[in-house]
């Protein structure tokens, strides 16, 4: 913590300040110059608001200096974490791992003929949503366990590992027995029950960043589900909404290297949701990986013009598939290969 | 739903946008000029995802024409809604209602010293968490029952109809003999399965907006509620997240007379959490009663120093007092009176 | 500036940030804790890019201390300024100005019939625009010196001081006979070659923020101005942009108090531009005299529907008129009255 | 122009619009549904303020059909347009095309220097300013004309076209026999004075989105630009601001995509200026290319620690480079090829 005093603070009110951290358990020490004073405070705890200091009488402003994360934080582990899922697919290693399927499992067909496609194009983990969190209440609101039942089916057809959204705490023992990653979506990313309850879990989560998160909200976050003992976090960027509407969210590619210098865990991207728009995930696919994403997440659908969801940012699986190819073109460019 | 073909659209596009807009059950009407043709389609399907026509060959662009909410717009009920407290507390009607308390019940005695003052200050309902959402896992989460206990106690020796958050749909039967007001905090805003549970409830709901959800949204997740038949929905306004970052939100003020064009639900603001800094809540308080708001959510502490959450943002109690003459001053431009 | 080192960073890091910012003129303070170092660099130049410590090895975090803007400090004039006009109008005193007319001036009869309207109901200023910047290259864009002639003629009729924009240097000798406030719109808020110019003037200048500038970015660009030896500058906050497209623009209304606390300028507002829609302009100037602003800036139109601009968000003489007997009420609690 | 009225807005109202609407020299048609009636509204007026229908009586929304652009649009050249410079180097060809050299020209030695390393790495062009618009009144402002006569002298040394940024109008003739390219940058973009000069200027512009700018306003400068028949623009992405403060600006990587969708105008990427700091340049230039851009602007210094500005976004010459054989890898998979 750095408390600067302003110009012409009376020294009552710095020994104020003083007192203050004292009592809150930091050492301090103090610089004075020509024109102010400085205090630079040292100490353990990590969660204390700066407010309360800012406020003040004669404090100019406050500066937190270590980060409120300790365990997401690059320092905890430097030489990053590789999560390792069944059928031997690491993520954070030197791959770069496409998960992809539908929005929405709709049906069996529907999930299988989608399952092949990706698989045969080269995508290692299948996706499929069996809750959906729908802003309208008239909405298509998912199958459930059925769904959960068919991705694990096909997961094993295909020799995939499974990834599936979790939206509520009760949802978490239902869905163990069928999915390999638990998936977190934007607007659960501050569902701070249910990430704690996730710490508790032994599969890895992938945590997605909400619309309107700061990354160190990001890693806030994976903080409360490592906190619990998992320390298999997967991060991911999917767009964050901004003042330019032509597409759903702007998708912040730079989110990936500032991840990969902040915190130690894998970075991906998800440019389906991304997006909003078919048209517009290839080239946004494509960044990512130039930028180092260690996965992405794509939604593809068998036949997208008649998704119960997002079909308008499902691509064909002709689509994917030449997509996956271009992957493969970029990702020795940054010392990788596309699985 | 308006679709505009793009100039020299061919026939057979023009063709397939109509069939397509028919198969979806809408009755399309066609306008064709010298340079374009515009499609009207007029239907009842309020969940459909204008993407897919937007991906159509020859489209140019898709609006929506009705809004995706029915029970929350103002036409559902032109005349406004006026939501019913006990001890005759009505929010929505002539009277600018003032609920004030701390953020987290901490004690017996803060929370009682703290209501005592408010009351005699003015304000009409007490506030009060029990469970506290925090951004780390390493921060003090709030004390539960034994905080609601402790409200509705303090609730009924001061005469205040009593507002807390509820975080999870567990904790819904929790609060039900303890409050007046559910109140969903920001977070929560899309938390759709709580928002579901909270329409079957029958007691008053105070939905805040997200930080970073439009006004649309915010009535959509109104709607949520109101479709499982809890019409006694409150709206609040607490601050979006923008560039500017001298305070923690920017506390969106022209929301307030926007809501009330657009619905018949009583909108309110929470200048506490809309600004995060003790000695901007007057101003924007008083802003908020002079642009129209049926209430405030304020927060007071009878030791803001010493307050286990939030502390910077609350108003001591005196402060308290002086804002509410002040607010009993400009209320009278608006053709209201503060309680 | 204050020079966090990461943990763990190594001696000879720390020195070699020890050692630059010395040679950058600074006077060094340095605290080493059982975890980290932390450097206090104490100096005169006021202007230095962070970066470049911030890539230095071993460096977490710096952080500037003192804002970048001197003469705009409040320090500078811890008792406000107030701005002088003709005929005894002050802006930054005791009363809340507001400042009236058409958007543009269009016609003779136009620009007298709205200007004897607005000083008739209480405006105390005249505003109307000569050059109009616009989007479209297709759109009016103003009459020129014509229509400075006939602001002069207007405002000596019914004896009210002149505003109006400059939009480039070679404008200002051109305006100078004939406007008391020359207006720096939102677009030109970091044209600094304009701003430099202005500061050789010697007639108050009406800054507005631009739709994305912070305040911090707002007060420098008032540096400008008064390093130039203009000291007569007026703040005014005209809406930011956001992701909310309800209306054109999100207006900031907590501006208002910390600019106050910020700088000793006059802070004003303008809800014409800050909502760009007439029915939310009455609201927004009620919160913001709520809000402590100094003046206000509004638009008002004889003819509104038949406007050559900006029609849609300009007043009817009459709602003007009853705007500033709202207004009326409201002042006196912030201890303000409406000239 | 699309009118939907109100549900059970009355026939009068309904009348009003469209007399309005012929009034305005719209061709109108009537859809009239059983809840109801929308007006379809086909005319040439490319200038129209929607908001005067929208606050008609009985008018629930308006939405413009024909974009408010039309030389800038794709439809006007459905090929693309190739700006073509000496030298033989074309931006919106086949050739990705690396635009290179310092942010500002401080002296002889460090611009020849430089220069000659880029140019050694495969840059195509030459940048440089000669006039540096500074957000402080006490930062370096260049060396203007100097510093053009340099860079005139390096670029015909090492066979390389020049670029550099304009900031008004009296710079124009004076920049003319020095560069090959002129530069608005992003806080011109709405300079519109200045962009109608350059409509009457016979050399390409480079048009940078200003850091607030929807495309569809870039879009529109650009068509100010081409309505002065100068159609060789150029349009660069340099980062827009949001609510994430890491980096400087957040780079809308997917703005590439779009643009090549709405326009026929080459896009390019600045990821110096995009993301503030040197070492996500590498990672946000590869993701451009990735993503389809047809030229980068990038910041490289011969010693970036000592540069006047910008030196923290400044490569160093071998990181360059790297750079450069990095993008080689990847342009095949666009099919492209780095110059």
């Amino acid at each position: 913590m750095i408390v600067a005093m302003q110009e012409g603070a009376e020294e009552t009110q710095i020994q104020q300040v003083i007192d203050q951290l004292v009592k809150l358990g930091f050492e301090v020490h103090r610089s004075s110059g020509a024109r102010m004073t400085v205090l630079g405070a040292v100490g353990t705890g990590i969660d204390f608001d700066i407010r309360n200091l800012e406020l003040l009488p004669g404090v100019q402003e406050v500066h937190r200096i270590s980060a409120p994360y300790k365990l997401a934080g690059r320092s905890f582990r430097p030489e990053g974490t590789i999560v390792r899922l069944p059928n031997g697919v690491n993520i954070g290693g030197n791959d770069v791992v496409v998960m992809a399927g539908p929005c929405s499992v709709e049906s069996r067909e529907q999930l299988f003929s989608t399952a092949e496609a990706v698989a045969k194009a080269g995508a290692r983990v299948l996706r499929g949503g069996a809750f959906k969190p729908r802003s309208s209440p008239y909405s298509f609101q998912g199958h459930g366990e059925e769904a959960l039942k068919l991705l694990r089916e096909a997961g094993e057809k295909f020799n995939l590992p499974v990834i599936s959204e979790v939206m509520e705490i009760s949802q978490i023992p239902l869905m163990m027995p069928y999915v390999d990653i638990l998936q977190v979506g934007a607007r659960n990313m501050q569902n701070f029950n249910l990430l704690r309850e996730l710490g508790k879990v032994r599969k890895p989560v992938l945590l997605k960043r909400g619309i309107a998160a700061t990354l160190e909200e990001l890693l806030l976050s994976a903080e409360y589900i490592m906190a619990g003992g998992n320390y298999d976090v997967i991060l991911c960027e999917r767009g964050i909404r901004t003042f330019e509407t032509y597409t759903r969210n702007t998708m912040d590619i730079s989110a990936i290297p500032i991840i990969h210098k902040l915190s130690h865990l894998p970075m991906t991207a998800d440019p389906s949701h991304g997006t909003g728009r078919r048209d517009k995930v290839p080239p946004m696919a494509r960044a990512a990986v130039a930028a180092g994403a260690d996965a992405l997440l794509i939604e593809v659908h068998c036949n997208p013009e008649k998704a119960f969801s997002d079909g308008a940012q499902s691509l064909f699986p002709d689509q994917f598939s030449k997509l996956m190819d271009e992957l493969r073109m970029i990702a020795p460019a940054v010392g990788r290969k596309v699985g």
